[in-house]
Order: C-alpha cells, then structure tokens, then sequence
C-alpha cells in the first residue's frame, strides 16, 4: 500500500496528499486537512530541508517552572515544547494561554502540542479538546481510558478505552484536532501498552485519532520502535524521544547515545517515511537538573539529523 | 601520492604500513612505530570499528582540577584526555606521574598525550619530550617558538622557529614521540597560524614531526579544516575539535552543532583517510562551567560518528 505520506518525494511542494478523502490544498499545494500529518509549515524553526523536528516534551520538565524550562530550552538551541498542564493548567483562559505563549515566544519556543493528558470520561475528553483549542495547537497527545478491574489488582485500574474513543471519533470532527494516544510500555500493560495495542483500537476510527509514539516503552515492552514507527507511520502524529538501558520492564532512560534503541536506523525511517511531526525528547532520568543530559541527547540527534540530510 | 594511510583498506589487520622506512609490525601486521600515526590499539576505549577517538583536550578544563574535570568526562562518557601543565606540571617526578594515571584510571580516563607545551629553546624542548617520556605518551602537543621582533609590535614576540625544529628533528629520533605542532589562527599570526604554515617548515624533516590539527583557529584564518586535514592527513596525529562563529578572526567558539566547520565532512574526512588520532574536544567558551555545553559537543559528535560507521 502506498501510504500519503511516502508518495511524496520532496518536502510537499506541488504534491498532493493522495488518499486524503479530507484533501484542501494551500496555495504550494500540500494538504492542510487535520487528518493529514503535520505540515512542517507548522513548525517555522529549524532547516527548511527536514520534514520533522526535534522538541522536547514538557514532562521532562516536570520539576521546573516554565521560565527555567525555557532557559534550558534556550540553552539547547530547541524551540519546541509539548505543552504540560503543570506550565499550563486545562482550566486556563484566554488570557492565561495568551500570557503562555508570549513567554515561550521570547525565548524563541513554540508550544506546538498539548499533552499527554489523562482523560477517563466523556466530559474530560471535550474539556481536553476545549483546552487544545484554546491554546491554539492542532495535536493532543492523550491517553483516554476508563476504570476497571484487572487481574491481580484489589482496585479499578485506569484500562484503554474503546467506549470513549468511539467519543473522541466525534471530537476530532468537531474540532479538527489530531489526538495522539501515548503508549506506555510494561509499566502499565492495561493502558495501550505499545502501538499495537492502540492500532488495533483505532483503525477504524477517524484518521485524526493516531500516536504519540513513546519509542523508549514501545521498546520496554520488547517492541522494536523502528518497526513501529515504520508499521504506522501514517498514523503518528508526535513521538516521545528517548533511549533506554534494555528491552524489557528492567530498561531505564539514558542519554540518547548510550540506549539500545538504534537512533541511527530511526532517524533514516523518519525521513524515509517523511515523517513530519515533532520528535520530543522525554527525558526522565536526573529530573531534578537534567540539563546536562538534555543537552547530550539534544546534540546526539542533531548529529544523526545532520548526518543524514 | 598514494600514503601511508590510504593504503589501508581495513582497520590495518594484516596490511603493512606502505612506504614506511621503519615498519615495525606487531602480531597483527600493523605498523608500530611512532613516525606512523597512532593505532587505534593504543585506544582501547570505543567503538572497535572506528579508527579515531573522540577526546577532550586539557585545556577545555582550565578552570578546574583534575577531579573536577574527571568528573565532567565521566558523566558525557568521554575516556581519553591530553594532559595539561596545570593537570600535571612539566616538574613532576615518576611518583607524581603515577598517580595522575591512577586517578584517571578509576575514572575509565586515559591520558593520551601530554599538551599543547610551549617551547622557545632546546633546554624546554628536551625538558618536554623527557616529561612526555615519564608520562609514558606517545604523542606531545607542541608550540615550538623564538622570540624575535615582528612589524607593528615593541616587544619581541613568539615566532615559529625553524630552528628549533631541527633540534626537534633529532629528539623525535631520540625518543621515538609524534611531535603535534598547534595552529593558532589569526591572533598570532607569525606563530604556526594555519597548518600549511607548520607543513612548509617541517616538510622535509622526520616524519614523526606533524600536526595537532586545531580546525577552529584554521577556518578562522579562512583555511577550511577539512581540506587542510585531507591534503596533510598522513602527518595529522591530533585534532582539537571546535566550531567557530565565523571563518575570520572575529569567529567565536560554539556549541559544535551551531558553527561555520561541516563537521559532518570532516568525520566523512577522517572516515575516508582511516584517521587514527584523537579528535579532542577544546572547548573555550562558558569556561567557568562548560559542562552543558560539552555534553552537547560530545552528544553531536558521536551522532555523527554513528551515523557515518
């Protein structure tokens, strides 16, 4: 099957989405519809020649305030940020969001997505689509589930949702928004433990609904993210970048250069592929000054970026 | 001119060192003598298919002691460092010496060589190569120099000194120690100011005698490092790796993804002419507290390197 996104042969210009049932081409004749990956159009930083673009997800700056997370941001030469509800709470208004984005925007940031956001009701999920909308941003990283009892647990436990993704179906029409289902490896084998299990979910519904495609649980759960990637690259609208000490539940983060991920042969199924989303990078080890770190991964994919252009 | 260097098709198993008058092979048929450049096998950190190293200069940690700076290498994962004076003074005795190694090893550090040592007679130039001897290193970064008066200056100056050359010429005999001359760029410019300017004095003397390749002050004296490295990579035996702001003296150095130097053609450089020195992070920015910015030197570089193997 040729997918939409390998029918293009160079960054979009002149050629339209074919198999887009949605296409609405803008004037260089790249579709603009939701349901088509990212334009990078979108993302106005970074060299014109690379269809996708490194950002950092907001979680790995869970220990700091937005200010110091746009110093670090600075400080690494990156200008993308997922959007976390702890710089930016879902019950901010207007004014709150505009203040949000002024500040981004004098550090040379632009907060591109929302998320990952928790949802386990139909109101929290349009409360979530309500909040995306007001920030301005066309992806909602997500993980919408409902409460259950599983095996070997006393209590209801937070399992994936096909009730309400058949909601969000509606949402993603309503508002025109991706929603991007975060996998989340072994940790957590009832709430899309890997891409699979959200794909299987999912591919009937709207093409809007897809991942945000967490390589280092995706390779937790003995998955190759690669293949993943490779599997449903129509169908991933962010990814979470990092590298892990092992495949299985034992792995831990680690700077992108020392993991078991192999970057390199992603970073060629990206281009590949023309992927054209953010690759974030959600680092999750010495969270209280991870600046170092960031800065080694940040550089190392930069390199595998340069080095494969 | 077929060299030494490109004669080699593999990681020189089972390959003589062509045209070199003092072969000397070891088991596997590499050549060790000094006047041919380092085998990786004095390297024995890294990735056993790469034929170079990635390195951090000495004078990178100026500001700090040797467990300071140990410190650093360790955490961005780097294992090899050229000594400095003030790590290691040009006085210190066997016991001294000893130690130092001692502490880098508990590190998983190799001191590799010793340098860049300033040198301005033949009392300092042996006094050097007995310093490199008791250090047990096969390579000594050097600036060797007379003091003579130059146009627009009162005081007498640095000056690359020919003659001193030919004193080295018999102490690279005598020792058997690479002799890495350092090229400073436009700020000194009657002092070894660009690789072609210590090429032109040492052509014709032991081969031994070469060049610490500072590609940072070559592009800015407007000489392109890459080039300058291909048209002398059989007598570069070290590197300082930078980026600089500008290909003129006005340049400044930077994070190595963010500089003027196509540091993705030098490695392609150094893949195709099999370097088997160091490159040597030297890094004289932020110099109170490099470390973020080291870490996203040393990220890019390996990025590069892994994308290039």
């Amino acid at each position: 099957m040729v997918s939409r996104r390998s029918f293009f042969t160079t960054a979009g210009l002149g050629l339209a989405a074919a198999g887009c049932s949605t296409f609405s081409a803008n004037a260089a004749g790249t579709c603009t519809a939701s349901c088509c990956p990212p334009a990078v159009t979108e993302y106005p930083y970074g060299n014109p020649a690379d269809t996708f673009r490194l950002g950092i997800a907001g979680f790995t700056f869970v220990k700091f305030k937005l200010d110091k997370a746009l110093e670090m941001m600075k400080k690494v030469d990156v200008h993308y940020l997922c959007i976390k509800d702890f710089h930016l709470p879902l019950t901010s208004d207007a004014a709150q969001i505009a203040a949000f984005h002024e500040q981004c925007k004098a550090a040379d940031v632009k907060g591109y997505a929302c998320g990952p956001i928790y949802m386990g009701s139909e109101e929290a999920a349009r409360n979530a689509f309500e909040y995306a909308k007001r920030c301005g941003v066309k992806t909602l990283v997500a993980v919408p589930f409902e409460m259950k009892n599983v095996p070997g647990k006393d209590k209801p436990q937070r399992v994936s949702s096909r009730k309400l993704l058949e909601y969000v179906d509606k949402l993603v029409k309503e508002y025109d928004i991706r929603y991007a289902i975060h996998n989340h490896g072994p940790d957590i084998p009832y709430l899309f433990p890997h891409a699979a299990s959200a794909m299987e979910m999912i591919a009937d519904l709207d093409k809007r609904i897809g991942l945000c495609l967490d390589i280092g649980h995706e390779l937790r759960f003995d998955k190759n993210p690669v293949d993943s990637f490779i599997e449903y690259h129509d169908r991933v609208y962010d990814m979470h970048l990092k590298n892990v000490t092992a495949n299985n539940k034992s792995g831990r983060g680690t700077p992108l250069p020392r993991g078991k991920i192999d970057l390199l042969a992603l970073v060629k199924a990206l281009r590949k592929y023309r992927y054209s989303g953010m690759c974030s990078l959600e680092y999750e080890t010495n969270m209280n000054n991870p600046i170092v770190d960031i800065a080694e991964c940040v550089g190392y994919f930069r390199g595998l970026m340069d080095a494969t252009r």
